[in-house]
Order: structure tokens, then C-alpha cells, then sequence
């Protein structure tokens, strides 16, 4: 009964598994695993943050509040963010990199180096989220 | 009783929820969320997308597939895995889109875009996953 | 003798040819040109743009406007926007390509592409500068 | 006489004046200058690049050398490579930012650097041109 009260948490900040399991059978049945070098990856994932940059690069900072919902451009942000989800998942996989874990680590890593009460308020304090 | 077996799998490909709520407090925490526009937030994607760049820019292809291993590079690489991961959720977030439902849609327009018998073993055939 | 005259204005757009015989140079005395192949020279540029970005990222328009004569950051920024252009002449001249011919070329397209008159004050107009 | 001897050289490593001027009127002429903040055109800079890596990310670094000339590839390649440059430019003139005094001080940086007897045939001594 206690057990459970005791038991720490183990809920994982992000489950990529079955989109890595989906990815890994979607290459193989093209044969297209002989092209996926860790380098190449990185490449494929630096066209698509390309890709979803022009979406937004004249966009004022209000106007890009709404490009979630304006139906002009919702479709293409969904569609190169699937796109930079799908290779950093597939990038992952193949550097054999657990996700999860390396994401636990940097926002652990990241709740240290900016401690709340002296971060609040200043993009001069971090270079990073 | 038996609806339950009756249903469809609906095993997401990817949950990202316990991190976008790690994010939102994260930022709260700091008075940060005035920082995260879309617009300013694709432009630390792409900064972190440069880092991990960085990283495998004078490496051959060969070299890349042990970067996950490599004693020397494996934890670089996996702290801007995690900054892309990190900051791609968050932008989700802001917009207000569901990773999944997009990362869905777009594997399900990948496979009609390139059946399997015939995009076999070409590059040429797909600039995507 | 008043052929001189006749003749159209040939000065280029752009004269790079000392700085891409100067990075020819500097690859040689150091053995470098084995690292130089066009596919790791666009990985390097994508680099030095991730470190552009990463300035201007927490920036609003306004203060992104400053970014060339406050002290704090201009230095920051001088660097990296050389570091964009020599990595850009070097990948030309492994490639072989006149970058001259390829801006004249280019500017002469988008003048065709967006006739001033058509195309003024509209960002939706065009996604080229 | 003996003048020229003694002056110190000063041809420029780059020229980009003539391009600076052209995309200032062009600009000017489409009422666009007010979408050419420098934020906006670091981001025009980013999505250039994207598509320049689109060209080379399935290529193996053999492969990359000959995009210059395979008629397939060459025309895609100068107009990206052109896009960039036009954007650079672009940028350091909003920016007031004189290219070739950056480029002049960062070659000279790069050589105090990487002293050529030390940085020999290794990638690792460096991380810059």
C-alpha cells in the first residue's frame, strides 16, 4: 500500500519509442538506412529548421503568436515541425542516444544554472531555455 | 465490455506532454514566457541546430555513427539533441499544436508520398524521412 | 580608342577573388583542404549562421536594429558575419563557382521575379530579398 | 619612385560596395526596407542555408565535390550561393557593418590562431576555417 506513496517518480518526460520503431521499419523498407549517417541526419535536420524559419522570417514577433491557428500558414508549421520531430527522433536512433534521458539531464542541467529567483526576468541570464 | 477490445490501437507515436508542462513551469518560474515568441524560439532551434552541426561538420560519415559512442563526443551530442528537443517542444507549445497529431499526419503523407516499392534504395526519390 | 568609352560598365557586384586566394593559402600551409570537401564547408556554414542566430535570438526587431554599434554585442556580430563570408567564398572555390556570376545572375532573376511595382511594401510578395 | 615599394598593400580582401548599393535601391524601390530588420534577415540567412543543405545532405562527401558542375546540381547550387551572399550583404549594410574590415580582422585572428606548423593535418586543432 505504501509502496506506491514511496516509489519515486518514473513517469518519462517524452516517449519517443514507437515513432523510433515506425522510422527505423520506414527506412528499412525502403532501403533507405545506407543514407542515414548520423552526418547526413544532422543536415536533413538543419534543411527542415530552414524550411520552418522561412514560415516565419518576415513575421513580427505578435504576428508569430497566431501562425498556430491562422489557417494560411497553421498546415506549414505543422508540417516542418513533424518534420524536425521525425529526423531528431530518427538521428537519435541511429546515434543509438536515448531521448528521454538526455532531455532529463539538460533540463536538470538547466534548473541549476538558472536558479528561479535569479534568472526571473532576464534574457541576459541564459542563452538557453 | 468488449468495446474496449474492439478499438483501435491509439498508442500515440510520440508523447511529449510531461515535458511541455516541465517547459511552461520552467519558464513561468523565471517570468521567461515574454522571451518565447514563435519567431524568437525558431531562432533557438536554429542556434542549437548550429551547435549540434558543429559537431559532426569535420567528421566523415564513417566517423558520425560512433558519435553516440565516442567518450568525446557522446555527451556533446546528447546535450543539443536535448536543446533541440527542448526547444522544439516548447515551440509547440507556444502555437499551440499537437507534436503527435502532426508527426501522424506526416509519417501518414510520407508513406503515400513514397511507397515503399517504389522509392527503394534511391535517394533521389524523397528529400524527406 | 573611343571603344573604351563604348564599352558597357563591367565593374562586378562583388570582387571576393584576394579573400578566396587568401583561404586557398591558409587551407594549404595547414593541410586543411582534406577537411574542405563542399558538403562539410556548407556544414560549417550552417555553424557560423547557428552563432549569428544564437545573438540575435532573444533580440526584438527594435533592438536587433542597434546590434552593429552597441559595444556589447558588435564585436559579436562583426565576427560572425565574417566567419559566414569566409566559409561562403571557400565553399565557392572548392565548388568552382564564380560567385559574382552567380549574384548578378540571381539579381537580375528577382528583378524579374518582383517588378517594383507590384511587389511594393508586401512581404507576402516574395519569400527572396 | 620608390613610393609604391614602400606603401603598404591595400587591396581589399572583398568588394561588396556595388552589391551593397543594388540591394539598397532594390529594397527601396519595393518599399521593403521595413521588413529588412536584422533579425529578420538573420532568420532570411538561416533559411538560405537550410536550402543550400537540402542540396548536399544525401550526397557523400565525393559526391559534393562535383556539384559544381553536374548540370543537375550546379544551377541549384550558385543560386543558393548567391541567396546567402545577397543576404549577408544585406545584412552587414542595415547593420552598418563594413564585410571586409570584418573579414580582414577575423583572417588575421584566425592566423594567430592557428599558427601553420602547429595546426597541421588535424581537424581537431581547430573548429574555424
Amino acid at each position: 500500500m505504501t509502496k506506491q506513496k514511496d516509489a519515486p517518480q518514473t513517469e518519462p518526460l517524452i516517449d519517443v519509442a514507437p515513432l523510433s520503431r515506425a522510422l527505423e521499419k520506414f527506412a528499412t523498407d525502403r532501403d533507405w538506412a545506407q543514407f542515414h549517417s548520423p552526418k547526413n541526419l544532422v543536415m536533413a535536420l538543419t534543411g527542415e529548421v530552414g524550411e520552418l524559419t522561412e514560415i516565419f522570417q518576415w513575421m513580427t514577433e505578435e504576428q508569430s503568436h497566431t501562425a498556430g491557428i491562422n489557417p494560411e500558414t497553421a498546415q506549414a508549421v505543422k508540417e516542418e515541425l513533424a518534420d524536425v520531430q521525425l529526423y531528431l527522433v530518427r538521428l537519435a536512433s541511429v546515434l543509438g542516444i536515448n531521448l528521454n534521458e538526455a532531455v532529463e539531464h539538460k533540463l536538470q542541467r538547466n534548473a541549476e544554472k538558472y536558479p528561479a529567483d535569479k534568472a526571473r526576468g532576464s534574457s541576459k541570464k541564459y542563452t538557453e531555455l
